[in-house]
């Protein structure tokens, strides 16, 4: 896939700790089935050869359907298992020690919370940016927030293609997509919910209306 | 430098939570003066932005005493700093995984705690095994034990290099040297040390008497 095509429309990060009784792989490809154009794979706390495994399986998932996998963080694991790209933030590798590994064909997102890390990761490379946390969040502990003024202001100064995440779900999505990005990027109203499959083609519907 | 001259002899092994007041890069370099003959950056719990950081600051000290450089289970990081190696153990990535990504040049160490786990890693295309814990410590939670019996039969039925670990210090360093291993690593005798080069110097003495 020419990374220029990637469609960040409805963008799925993981999370096992949200699953409950349910199998991850299974989660992701339910949710491709909904409509999840891209998938993250982040999960912290797991030694390395679990994290290299975990992406292992959920790539032979993504493979399927085409779908791009992006490891979250890791370089190495993302080279691992030859994933469609990398995201970082702020904490993680510099965007140009992380270009020189992957090469110029891999994707590299950037987390951004300010429009000057937005203008700053897109200046270093990044072919997209996650802005948020829009939305009070439980799944990530050092969230700072962005409001929707932000976020739109972020999206009208920067050209690479925006990701707004952070509590986002069915209510607000609609107000969200309204700011002009690219997509949306969500965790729990997916990863947590009974029928990942139900919760992510009504999470569509909303973002397509 | 050619990986097979590799110097293992006496190994030092980091760990910020032991330096007390001190400053890593200037222990490091200290160690060095005192006779250490090779680093590995060992950094847990730190962000990959981080990790990079300081394995970045050791590198600059090791190179120029032209020590080499082994970062800890992150090849990623190894391949962002051009450490000289990586070192893995049963819970990172897969010797073959890590071995796709860093090339045939790169040094490539595994833990072990069994004659098994040293063939298997030896099979695998390890250039050395660390072997250990030898003695009790606690700068790893997760350590098995491996007796100096245990240690010499498994240097006598290995072709790579060993070196023994764990619990390491001046009152059984002659002990584990007398098994036929290529080295020692040590992390709390030097890092700890309030004169991490006369440490050095003495646990060197030793070990070439």
């Amino acid at each position: 896939m020419d990374k220029r095509n990637c469609n960040y429309s409805l963008y799925l990060v993981t999370d096992r700790g949200l699953l409950g009784d349910k199998d991850l792989a299974k989660t992701v490809e339910q949710a491709i089935q909904g409509g999840v154009t891209v998938v993250q794979v982040r999960e912290k706390n797991l030694s390395s050869a679990e994290f290299y495994q975990v992406a292992l399986v959920i790539k032979g998932v993504t493979e399927k359907y085409g779908v791009p996998l992006i490891v979250n963080d890791r370089a190495d694991i993302a080279l691992a298992v030859d994933a469609a790209g990398l995201h970082i933030g702020q904490e993680d590798l510099p965007v140009a020690v992380a270009r020189k590994m992957l090469g110029p064909d891999k994707i590299i997102g950037v987390s951004a919370a300010t429009l000057a890390e937005a203008l700053l990761a897109q200046e270093q490379g990044a072919d997209y940016l996650g802005v948020g946390a829009v939305f009070p969040t439980n799944t990530k502990d050092d969230a700072d927030s962005v409001s929707l003024a932000e976020l739109e202001a972020i999206k009208a100064k920067v050209k690479i293609p925006i990701v707004a995440i952070g509590g986002i779900n069915g209510s607000n999505i609609r107000d969200v997509m309204n700011t002009g990005v690219d997509g949306v990027a969500v965790v729990s109203v997916i990863v947590a919910a009974a029928d990942p499959k139900a919760a992510t083609c009504k999470l569509y519907q909303l973002m397509k209306q």
